[in-house]
This record gives C-alpha cells, structure tokens and sequence, in this order.
C-alpha cells in the first residue's frame, strides 16, 4: 500500500504537470449532446477525463455539483472510472467537510471507503477536532482550507493569531503537529499571491492545493514562483471552468493544454 | 408561503417546547430489530419521530450519519415523513455546507429542493461568501456556526477579530448584515456558557441552535438563562445521543420528556 506521500509524487512522475482538473458538472453549460444523455453527470466527467486524463496530476471532483442533482452513484462511477483509466492519477474529493468527532469519521469514511477518494477538502474553523478524524489513514489525505481564493476570503482566515495571520497559524498547525503521516496539504489560492508565498513560508513542506487560476484570474507562473517548494515541487493547481466549459473535446483538450504548458514539472516518466 | 422566522414561532407555539432532537442513525447502536430491518436508517429514524415527534419544536437530520450509509432515499424519506405526521416542526439538515458562489448555490439547492429542509447548517470561515447564497429565500434559512461546543472551538473562533472573539464580530455580522429577511440562526454551543451570554449580547434578536446538552454536558437551564432573548423565547436546544440512545421507544421517550420538561416555553397552541 502506498503512502499519501507516494501516490502524490508518483503522480507529478507519471503525468510531469501540477495542473488538476475540477469535475464541477453544471448540465446547462454541457455540449447539447451530453445534456440530454440519460446520465448527463456522469457522461460529462467521463467527457473530460477522456479529453485531458493524460494532462493532468489530479482530478478534483466537486460534491455539490453531484449532490444538487441527486447524483451519488454518478460519483461513485467517476471515481472508479478514473482509476480504471487513469491509475496513477490523484483524486480529491472537494466536500468542504467541517465536522467533529464520530461525524467527521462518518465524513472519513464517506470520503475514504464509499467514495474511495485519496483526499478530501476540509474545513478547520472547528479546529484540531474537524482535521485530526480524517487523518488516521496514511493512505489517504485530509486538504486542510487555508487561505481560499474568493473575495471576502480574509474576514475569518486573515484575523491575528498570535502576531500572524490565521492562514499563516493553521499552516504551521498543519506543518508541525497535523502532518505526521505525510497526509496534509493546504488550500492556498492562487489569488493573493503575496499570502501564498506567507504560507510556504510557514509550511515549507507541505503540498498545496491552489484554485483561483483560470476564471477567477491568478497566474499559474505567479503560482509556481510564489508557492513551490524549494525544490520547485509541492503544487497541484486546479482549474475548472476555464477548462469545463471550453467547447467541444478538441477545445477542452486544447485549455487544458495550456495550462499543462506552464504547469510542467518535469519530463513524465513511467 | 409562511416566511423562516413564522415557521419558527409556529414550531414553538405548537410544541410548547425548544427541544430539538438530532437525527444521527448509527446503526451499531440502534435496537437490534431496527438494526436488521430493509432499510435500518430510514427505520430508525421514523422509531425516533414516532416516539417523541410532540415533544420537539424541530428535529435535525445529520447529513453525515445519512451520506455514510449511502442513504440519500433514507434522508429525503425521513423529511418528508416529518412533514407528513408532523406539519408544524422545523427541520434542520446539519451538513455544515462552506463553499462559494455558485458552488454555495448547489448546497442551496441540495438543501431547500432536494431534501426540502427549512434550513441548513452554514460554516462561515470562507467569509461572507459563503453565507449569502443561503439566504436569497425568505421561507428557508442558514443556521451559522458561531461558537461551537467541542474541546478546540477557540482556536479559530475565539480569535480577536476588532476588539473582540470572532465569535461575538460574526454574531453582530449575522444580526445586522446578514439577516435582512429574517432567516439568519447561530450555532451555540451549551458547553460555554460565559460565551453563550457574549453571543446574546452582539445578536439580541437572532434565534440560536444550541447544540451540547447531553452527552455534551451543557445544562439546559443555563442555556434558557444564559442564551435566551429578553422576552425569554429565541432557543432551539438540540440533544441527539443522549435520547436516541436511550433504548426502546418507551425509553426514548422517557428522555425526551426530561428535556422537554426543562425546556418548556409555553403552553403548545394549535
């Protein structure tokens, strides 16, 4: 069995790119052709996954999008149909969870056994009690909010915490006490690039989810200065609508090329 | 249409109560004949809305305890079995939803459409962003994590945010921005007292959920002291393990009337 560590660096080896596709399925902006499929969720993501699979280091499939249309099964067969045709390919499960105690296991084991996620998104404003359950497998990652990318991102995230932003706090949190099996990483936005390069440098190690290039307007090469790791490694950047709603297959093949073109991190191997 | 804070005075003036029950199926704690029913989730829940379903101003289902189990059918089956035996009583889903924009808006749909609950647990540490999209209903409404009743709430919530806990700026946030149509809660935990009465004072008119009593070891009785509105009213106080544990149907019964007692508001109208 391999370590959340491994799975992650045997991505960035298998596909040379830190870019990550959003599974975001919204039926009223899909080719006709896919809308009035019988399962339009799921025909959509395996659409994309065709399109970009070997572009990318991770796809991220977003929980709302699934659970608005009453499509879990869709999920679940997402999922599946990735690793299937994309093994080596990292899959977070973007569900925002922020629970305690026997409820976030409940949300571990959601994530984890019923989905069979290698991560998911979770929200710490509960505190330890909200990260700590989804950490006990070292298979499997917890991707701990940090410093989102939207607009009023810096009401709660950006308070003082002993003489640091939050952000800053809950990435030295995660860096020394969260991360003893390897199976943090952090949301940092592509945004605020001034606040990503605080945050790798209060957690030098950790790896970072970073949405906000695309629609929202970060740039990937600001991305890759300010939030890599000294080696130059430790980023997944995910995009969504930039890519999703491109057009057709060429045209969603051809955004995501893009993004893979400045997302390199070295030749692919394996 | 009944308008959020109407169908919140009629749940009250019909129960006579602020009880609420949480709806947390866990099957391995459940009597063993529910436990080996078809659908045990499903079953259990409608064993708990039987027994104490006059004794309750709202119950909460928790979103986790259902998506777990892949009981989404059992989920919306347990509301609208609610809304059949018990027209008068409020349901709150407890999902705990913290997403943005559009993302924010299928939570909403999810939680008003699908499941058809009047409200939904809302965590705010991505800002207002996040809570917004749940209030464009005046019939439906956010219940906000405020200050919650686990061990390491303060970490986040109890930062200085201008002078005073995050806790206190975010209920004055919910009592004068966010709660235009009146459809704003707060979670507040029973297990801080002192900052129960702190959250009163910056919110003086907002309802509170007040999870903790219990198992938790929240008093009911310092909650009505400390977290009711001046004219007394203003409470709903959710107890889950402590009832649905209690053993067979007469047992949980006999559990919920020691709260009910303790958390009497009127003589129940209707």
């Amino acid at each position: 069995m391999l370590r959340f560590s491994q799975k992650l660096d045997r991505a960035w080896a298998v596909s040379g790119t830190s870019l990550c596709v959003g599974l975001d399925p919204v039926i009223a902006r899909m080719p006709p052709e896919i809308r009035i499929a019988p399962r339009p969720v799921l025909a959509f993501n395996r659409f994309i996954i065709d399109a970009v699979g070997d572009l990318v280091c991770a796809f991220k499939p977003q929980f709302a999008h699934h659970a608005a249309e009453a499509a879990e099964s869709d999920l679940a067969e997402t999922i599946a149909y990735i690793r299937k045709t994309r093994p080596g390919v990292l899959i977070i499960l973007d569900a925002k969870r922020g629970d305690i105690g026997s409820t976030a296991e409940m949300y571990a084991r959601e994530a984890f056994d019923r989905y069979d996620a290698d991560a998911v998104t979770v929200n710490p404003f509960m505190g330890d009690d909200a990260v700590l359950p989804f950490l006990t497998r070292p298979d499997r990652g917890a991707v701990v909010l940090c410093r989102t990318s939207n607009p009023d991102a810096a009401r709660v995230q950006g308070l003082n915490s002993s003489g640091e932003p939050l952000f800053a706090a809950l990435a030295r949190r995660a860096e020394t006490v969260w991360n003893r099996d390897g199976n943090v990483m952090l949301v940092v936005g592509a945004t605020a690039p001034e606040d990503l390069a605080t945050v790798r440098a209060a957690a030098p190690s950790l790896p970072f989810l970073v949405p906000g290039v695309g629609e929202q307007g970060g740039s990937a090469e600001e991305v890759v200065r300010r939030g890599a790791r000294a080696d130059g490694s430790g980023l997944i950047v995910s995009v969504s609508r930039a890519i999703l709603h491109a057009g057709d297959a060429n045209a969603v093949r051809a955004a995501a090329l893009r993004f893979h073109a400045e997302l390199k991190t070295r030749e692919a191997v394996g």
